[in-house]
Parts: structure tokens; C-alpha cells; sequence
């Protein structure tokens, strides 16, 4: 049971908070949408896979697996992805600079200090811009909070990631504004 | 020397990456601002307290040394709150709700799953709201991101507390939104 008075019976997860805090939530979801939805040169599926791996390494049930459904959506992958990410990529296709981004999100995980020149050498040798470094450690550091908020108020959400899979498609197709935002 | 090409000599910290991708800094700062400055039962001075405790948890000079210049600045306790914020606040009078609620969010700094239904029933015990639970829980989500963000892209900042204290004045005074957002 969530650890303060939220709709989360109808609302999972965040979206609870977001209701509970409208204020907080404006910001929030702005973030998300031009972090994973705006004009970059790494995809949309670059991004949430991102989202969702740092997620997963921080135990994060319900962002690891809306975030992984919604990577599936944009990269066609099937739902079968959010498994993998769990297992390292041992059966995605991941091209070499993404897995050296993916290599610098895990860092960010852990902290910040945990970054290293290296890190960054071994992305740029990938063809990684400073602005694809840049986003990368902003949209780790982005999930280490929404991780936090989402279980550091013990939010529940649904187990099977097959619960998952529409949330994934609205969320690749229409995004992270709120309805009044659009 | 910064991961990424920064204007980091005349920008310290998380200045120079506001400066660098004015789209993400938006709902930053604006997260920081309704968080910090926004209309709360939990005063500034305690809410930058709690920014500058976890930040200096994780370890983020710039954040933990500026945030503790604002809040010395809405305490009225001068810049020697920030080494006793190192001190787990040996020598600061601190209220037992606002003790609560830093237990809460040291746990949020380890891990969301950390905080513990006990955390939350201590604090309620201290009179704190649902509200304010939520905004401690989220002021410390918040900065594990700002924290990561600050040392994961290498920026430079300056060593000595004495140089945050205009910084300081100004964000306790004028806040953190953008000047063509005020």
C-alpha cells in the first residue's frame, strides 16, 4: 500500500503522483517529454531503452517495464525486449555507440563522480556528439528520480508486463504531456 | 575539466548546462522552483535544507554548498549551516518533524524501496502531512537527478562556501526560474 493517500487503486505508479501533485507534475512530465519525444539525434527507441535500463538497474518495476513497452512500441520489438534489457541486451541488436551511451547511463546509476574521461572517449570513438552525452547522463539522472519518487512513496503497479503494453503505445505514440498541455 | 565542451570557466556547476540545452532547462528550473520556493506548509529554509543534505550525501559539492548558502539565507544562520549540515546537524536547532523528515530522505538518497512504512509513521507522529511527506520524497528524488547531472557531465565549481553566498542570496531572493520565465 502506497505510504500516503493517492488514487493509486486506479492510477499506477507515477500517474497517482501526478494526480496527487498537479504542480510537480507540469515539470515532471515536461522533462520526460523533451528528454524521450524531443528533436534529437539519438531515436525515441534509443532513449526509452536508456530510460528503462537505468530503471531496471534501480529496481524500479513500474518504469523500467512502461518505459521498456514503450521502447517495444517504437523499435517493434515486442514486449519480449523488457526481458532482455534485464538481461543485458544478450538477444537486442544494440549498435555499438548506444551500448557505449548505455555503458555511461549504468555509471550515472551509480553516481555522478562514477563517470569517467574514458567513458566519454569510448562514446565519442562511437561517433556519440557532446549532445547525445549530454542527454544520456540527464535522462539517467532523470530516472534515478522518477525511480525514487515512485517507490520512495510505495506506489504499487501492475506485475506481468503484458499489463504494460498499451501504456507503452500511448506513450510512444502521444507522449508525456498532461491532456491540458497538448 | 567538464565531460563535454561547456562554457564551465564563467558558468559553474549546473549553470553551464542550463546554458547549454535551454530545452531541458526549463522544466528544471521550474521543477526546482514550485519544489523549493512554491507554496508549501514546509518553509524554504527547511526545503533547501533537505536539498542541501542529500545532495551532500551524494556527494555533489556545488549543489550541497549552494542549496546550504540559500537556506543559510532564509535561516538567518550564516554560511557555517553548510559545514554542519557534514555534521548531520550537530549544532543547528532542527524540529523534530524536520529530522523525520531528512531520515526520510536519506533513505530516498540510497534507494526508493528504502523508505520504510516505520520512516513514514515517525514523521506522521511529528505532525507531518501527507503533503509534506510527498514534497520531502520528491525534493530528494529531485536531487539525486540534479546531483547526477552536475558530476556525471565533470562541471567545475568552486571550493570555498564563501563563494555561494551571493549565490545563495539570489536564489532564496529571486528563485530559480529563468529570467524570460519570471
Amino acid at each position: 500500500m502506497a505510504h500516503i493517500k493517492l488514487m493509486n487503486e486506479q492510477l499506477p505508479g507515477i500517474v497517482c503522483l501526478f494526480n496527487f501533485r498537479p504542480a510537480t507534475a507540469k515539470p515532471l512530465c515536461e522533462l520526460a517529454e523533451v528528454l524521450l519525444r524531443g528533436p534529437s539525434t539519438l531515436s525515441s527507441g534509443e532513449r526509452e531503452v536508456i530510460a528503462s535500463y537505468v530503471s531496471w538497474k534501480n529496481d524500479c518495476h513500474f518504469c523500467h517495464t512502461s518505459h521498456g513497452a514503450s521502447a517495444s512500441h517504437h523499435l517493434g520489438t515486442g514486449l519480449s525486449l523488457i526481458d532482455d534489457i534485464k538481461k543485458d541486451f544478450k538477444e537486442t541488436n544494440v549498435s555499438p555507440k548506444l551500448r557505449a551511451l548505455l555503458n555511461i547511463a549504468a555509471k550515472v546509476q551509480k553516481s555522478g563522480k562514477s563517470v569517467l574521461p574514458e567513458d566519454i572517449a569510448k562514446a565519442k570513438e562511437q561517433g556519440a556528439t557532446d549532445l547525445e552525452i549530454h542527454d544520456t547522463v540527464l535522462i539517467a539522472a532523470a530516472f534515478c528520480m522518477y525511480n525514487r519518487y515512485v517507490d520512495g512513496l510505495g506506489t504499487w503497479a501492475p506485475k506481468e508486463k503484458e499489463a504494460y503494453d498499451e501504456m507503452g503505445y500511448k506513450l510512444a505514440h502521444e507522449g508525456y504531456l498532461q491532456p491540458e498541455e497538448v
